[in-house]
């Protein structure tokens, strides 16, 4: 059957070595194809990071595991990599208006009736996201009407108090990393929709944020590139060229001679795509989409302290503020660990605000943020590691693509459409769990079916 | 003064042979500066393209000059190319809510109510952005409002009669071929402030749409290249990479030996900036903004008949339509010739359901169109020539970039900040004239100057 396309190197050649890559590569693999999987990086793990604080590995990009995350979690039983939950024992602290208040539980403490309505509007979010098709959000009733608003646009018509619509614009910087006025309503309820609702998205207990991995969830990354094989990486090979013919693709760059396979696998976000040169150009719906996938803003941060004051003080280490710029914030200790480190981010508006500024800078942000929050003992960290997404050559932001209005419906439905012999895949592209590590497992195990399937029609129309 | 850095080989190196870096180049070879210009088209000339269409030549691009396009008049002027008035004599057709009505002067035959609303919006908007200032619209009172609105939602609040929203709409789409939600407020009244008004913007005696250039506007970009000396072009020579370091930059690509420069130009539209893979990576918030800049989506037809038989039956050519896809529609008849022409564009949500049909699907609809307003004489056109620059490679769409909320006031800051030793120029970095010919020259002269300056402080440095 392969015998007649003579000048195949591989019969895929996977660009992008993060879960997306690494999962359409396994799959591949598993089917009996060569494969060959290159990387900007000198490192696979794509959105996922390595770092240490206070001694303690610590993941200064993607974290947590959500309990329906079962590729990852499959994943990590596969390695016997162990979770462990994330730290909320204790009470929680929301600045708000200008106070800081402690409170238990999923109710913050702010105004009874701003309660009352984000528990509506909350409600009122989950029913339109669930009533959207998860593979082709654009093709609902009122899909056009839903994108040509904003968040921002959507929530000033619906919400009347000021505290409801502050508390959804902190779930928004939460889950994309971006100011409501940044998305589009039907980008934000598809979102939703992928990962089974909003309140999954912004929990911890049964939530996006339910557990860690023991020594972070960038070893699951390696863990997953042993599944693959080494000899098939390539690493800190950047990708220059993809030159398309009847027959195969022509995958230029990285200092090598020039490598042919039969089909190939895009995987960088989409707000990348236009660094790889590509001959034919990209269909001109897919060059859109391309430049309307901005990355969202965020630099994570790790403080750590001699020991985790606030747990003895009853508190869960959780904590949000409308002031910021260090907000949410999260307990992140290792299990076992002596010191206490917070983890948390800059997001949006702060994350444009404090790029551009030295590291010193932005220390003293974080710092004062947790000192308004957690007190005087926070003033003095140990140790501090951040981690500027926005900054970070090979991803540019974090932690997905995310769409203004009028994008999803005009340029979404060709974001899984092959362009010719190249397939797309990561998170980006995913139908379930889309922006999380989940969502470029399942991405990458749909590409590979996907090319699987081209191949064997290549090889029929080849015989026939 | 130039004998310090002997590994230069010109002193500036200008990416792109748009009208911007043309009139970058021009700015300095008259001061003296050794210059190269590489272009990865075989044209120059970027947005303005030349075709034929029943023998007559056409623009297929860029085609109007305004009164106050002072740059473009004086370039005409040095080369002896004459203007001539875009023909508007007679009534203009205007389809609206299912039926086509013909109207005189500037006042379309719409309900009494919603003519005098938009008079009152046109008003309101002319003095909300000549409020802004040119240059730093992010930093006026009120900016972060404005950029959290997009121009659709700030319309559904401000607007009452569905027809004064739908003729705003009308003009926003013939000024940035997009959506009405697919753009920021606060950008959309920057780029009006820009160009002196909305009025201005959308008007032909007294505005951009006033004249055209016998023979077409694309021969500007020819006349300039002559100025700039074709001996400092290269053609066809797209560059892959831009590395820089303490003395200068190198460019790479283009199939040539990598340039030498100590300074460095680059005037491709921000959606393109990725294509260019620079060292060290782009400042975090300029990639930030390319991640934030799409092209605008345009197709753009001229459509020939025997006959300019609309001006027998007292037309002027110029017509709108709320129901499209073809508008709006101008008379693009050269003078003298004696076959008529009908040019007009694909805009915003058409250009996205058009772009990837068939050429002739294409015809069919924008003739089904011209038929419903010019009736069925129409139906019958002797040529027909298009172009989709959603699809044009190296553009990437037109008529310039746009920005969604969020962007102007987070990432619009920098939009013209060098980046090292690389300038920037680009109608989308213009202040006078932002997307317009006269724009793309003035940015061009601009980062001229600015590289002047930026070229004698390096020769100081060296000296001390």
């Amino acid at each position: 059957m392969q015998h007649d396309i003579s000048d195949a190197t591989v019969d895929v050649c996977v660009i992008g070595a993060g879960f997306a890559g690494l999962s359409a590569a396994r799959a591949l693999v598993a089917a009996g194809r060569a494969v060959r999987v290159i990387e900007a990086r000198d490192r696979v793990g794509g959105r996922t990071k390595p770092g240490m604080v206070a001694g303690h590995r610590v993941d200064l990009g993607g974290q947590w595991v959500g309990p329906d995350h079962r590729r990852l979690r499959a994943l990590a039983a596969r390695h016997g990599i162990a979770t462990e939950p994330q730290f909320e024992t204790g009470a929680k602290l929301i600045e708000f208006g200008g106070t800081v208040k402690r409170y238990e539980g999923l109710i913050p403490a702010i105004p009874l009736l701003a309660l009352i309505e984000t528990d509506r509007v909350m409600k009122r979010i989950e029913r339109m996201a669930a009533a959207l098709s998860a593979s082709a959000p654009w093709a609902a009733a009122g899909a056009a009407d839903l994108d040509r608003d904003t968040v921002d646009a959507w929530l000033a018509r619906h919400v009347r108090t000021a505290g409801a619509r502050a508390l959804m614009a902190i779930a928004v910087r939460a889950v994309f990393s971006a100011e409501p006025a940044e998305i589009s309503m039907l980008f934000f309820l598809a979102y939703i929709r992928a990962s089974g609702g909003l309140e999954p998205l912004i929990s911890v207990r049964g939530g996006a944020q339910q557990d860690r991995f023991r020594g972070g969830l960038h070893a699951l990354s390696e863990a997953l590139a042993d599944e693959v094989g080494r000899e098939r990486l390539r690493l800190g090979r950047p990708v220059a060229a993809l030159e398309q013919d009847a027959a195969g693709v022509t995958v230029h760059g990285g200092g090598e001679a020039p490598l042919r396979c039969r089909r190939a696998i895009v995987t960088v976000p989409l707000a990348l795509l236009p660094r790889l040169q590509v001959s034919p150009p990209w269909p001109s719906l897919r060059q859109g989409l391309a430049q309307r996938s901005p990355m969202g803003s965020v630099i994570k941060c790790h403080v750590a302290y001699r020991t985790p004051f606030w747990r003895a003080r009853g508190l869960s280490g959780e904590a949000v503020s409308d002031r910021g710029p260090f907000s949410p914030i999260f307990d992140g200790t290792p299990e076992g660990a002596g010191e206490g480190i917070l983890t948390g981010f800059l997001e949006g508006e702060a994350t444009r605000r404090f790029t551009a500024r030295t590291p010193e800078a932005r220390r003293a942000a974080v710092i004062a943020t947790l000192t308004r929050l957690f007190g005087p003992e926070a003033a003095h960290p140990i140790d501090y590691a951040e981690n500027d997404w926005l900054a970070e050559d090979w991803s540019g932001g974090c932690y997905a693509g995310l769409m203004a209005p009028a994008t999803l419906t005009g340029f979404g439905p060709v974001i899984r459409e092959a362009a010719g012999r190249i397939h797309f895949a990561g998170t980006e592209t995913a139908i379930e769990a889309t922006g999380y590590v989940e969502g470029a497992l399942e991405s990458g195990e749909r590409a590979a079916i996907e090319v699987l399937a081209a191949l064997n029609q290549d090889a029929l129309n080849t015989v026939s």
